[in-house]
């Protein structure tokens, strides 16, 4: 990709907090500060580090003959392919929010189980409540990718029963992944389901009627997903039999006025999984680990959108 | 105790749903009702199960001579010593509650350090705030019997650092337990302290001005032991530097006017640590391994208070 004995690599990040934390980067590294609002740099740019906010609608002005690889920040790519003018290379933030997002997975379950979001509502009273423990419990992990491994990593010490479905069916080492078409037969044996799949059309709407129906009375489903994994209104009608906490909402803010915020036993937070302070190490750790494999003249890691 | 091959082995718990639950035991046991209220049963009691919300001060009207053993349904016995009058054997519930309060240290921890208390308050306000994750932070575990133990195990997959503490330094086989005597030493390293310390002389108001004093800025005390193990007022005056979660507290009930509930980075739980589904079928296995032991001739389990 580049001549790493003779060419400069050139890297942008999206503000000067970056610029302080890489200063001990090779000598080879030109490091300038861009956040893709235009212009564009006017030399090539060998990474561009994305903004951890900029929408995938900001990256279709970008000209592709003088861009070679971004870097984001986030894991869903969702709706990037679409924008990104062919040319460029995407890589997702693989390493950086599955430990964060999973640790608020478990959060939102243990909240849920114990009540502590309406315990945090009726501040000043003193009204003892009977929780569920997530000990004796059986738990769905619904994708089973970087998050899904997280999450179960996290709750082996909760002495719950761990039930595996991914895409298709599978071993590995610790036993039997279920496939997603064993749902219906699963579902109803389940007092928790765990959700991180990505968003594809085949897994969109797939909190339906149906799936929310087949689970025992109390079941409760944590998304740290995307909103449109579940179906909004049918969340909504059955709520109070089955408890959500979710991570995520369809649409996205979720309007004052939406019905999902005022429906009992939903535990709503605002999109913010990746959002703690277990992200930048992280994120720092892969683009030096980009900067490394480019200046070795290797591919970058974690490549989603190719060229 | 009793002679297994003739005597039937009296039993007395709390209320029929107990009568339902031992429907099978071993034809020498009389089970019968009773709550602990006056009058006591006129037979001899060899096994009496304490309803799980009875106070040390309704043991002080026991007749000694017609009661020989005391399950509690509860792991702490403050004031139980001053209270049970001599001659009665008196039984604490180890492995019933370790699970459940255990879980409720974690779900309070997650929901502080991820913010999960603000966010059901602001219901309806899409308001996304860095939290802090566990992953990478120091955890002390104060106190290390079996809540300790079980808070360890469940905290494993989260990716933080364990520091041991009881009240006396030894080696186990994972290592080095520091002693309280260390605690100056260590709490300003630490950005976790997890509180599961018996209440004592020793522990009464540990949590103190100056211990709080030498916790690094946004530490977060997790408090599932006894509510007088904190100096309350201490914890008013530096709250907002430090957090507090607290599933106990000094008072309790706390009164709705008490300034703990109004001060920021606080998060209240009405002492229902045990009170989650992994109790009953615990406390059912807890008794009948008493009556199981007594049946054969030898001491019960977990004894705390002799005759």
């Amino acid at each position: 990709m580049i001549d790493s004995m003779t060419i400069t690599l050139h890297v942008t990040v999206p503000d000067e907090g970056w610029v302080e934390r890489l200063t001990d980067l090779d000598d080879r590294v030109d490091l300038r500060v861009w956040d893709f609002s235009p212009p564009q740099p006017s030399h090539s740019v060998d990474l561009a580090v994305l903004p951890y906010t900029v929408s995938s609608a900001g990256l279709r002005q970008l000209d592709p003959e003088r861009i070679a690889v971004i870097q984001s920040q986030a894991l869903g790519y969702d709706g990037v392919r679409e924008a990104l003018p062919s040319g460029v290379t995407y890589c997702n933030a693989v390493g950086v929010h599955e430990e964060s997002t999973a640790g608020l997975a478990v959060a939102l379950l243990l909240a849920s189980q114990r009540q502590l979001d309406v315990y945090a509502r009726e501040r000043g009273q003193w009204n003892r409540r009977w929780g569920t423990s997530v000990a004796d419990r059986r738990v769905m992990l619904l994708g089973y990718g970087g998050i899904g491994i997280e999450m179960e990593k996290r709750l082996e010490g909760f002495g719950a029963e761990m039930v595996r479905v991914a895409g298709h069916r599978r071993e590995d080492e610790r036993g039997l992944i279920h496939g997603t078409d064993e749902l219906p037969d699963l579902l109803p044996t389940v007092d928790v389901v765990m959700v991180a799949v990505p968003l594809s059309e085949a897994t969109t709407g797939l909190i339906d009627d149906a799936f929310l129906a087949a689970l025992p009375d109390d079941a409760v489903i944590v998304n740290v997903s995307r909103g449109r994994v579940a179906d909004t209104d049918a969340i909504v009608r059955q709520a109070g039999r089955v408890r959500y906490a979710t991570d995520v909402t369809d649409p996205e803010p979720l309007p004052a006025v939406h019905p999902l915020w005022a429906v009992p036993g939903v535990l709503i937070t605002p999109h913010v999984g990746g959002m703690s302070s277990a992200m930048q190490p992280r994120v720092d750790r892969v683009v030096r680990g980009q900067i490394e494999r480019l200046l070795d003249g290797r591919d970058p890691h974690s490549i989603v959108i190719s060229p």
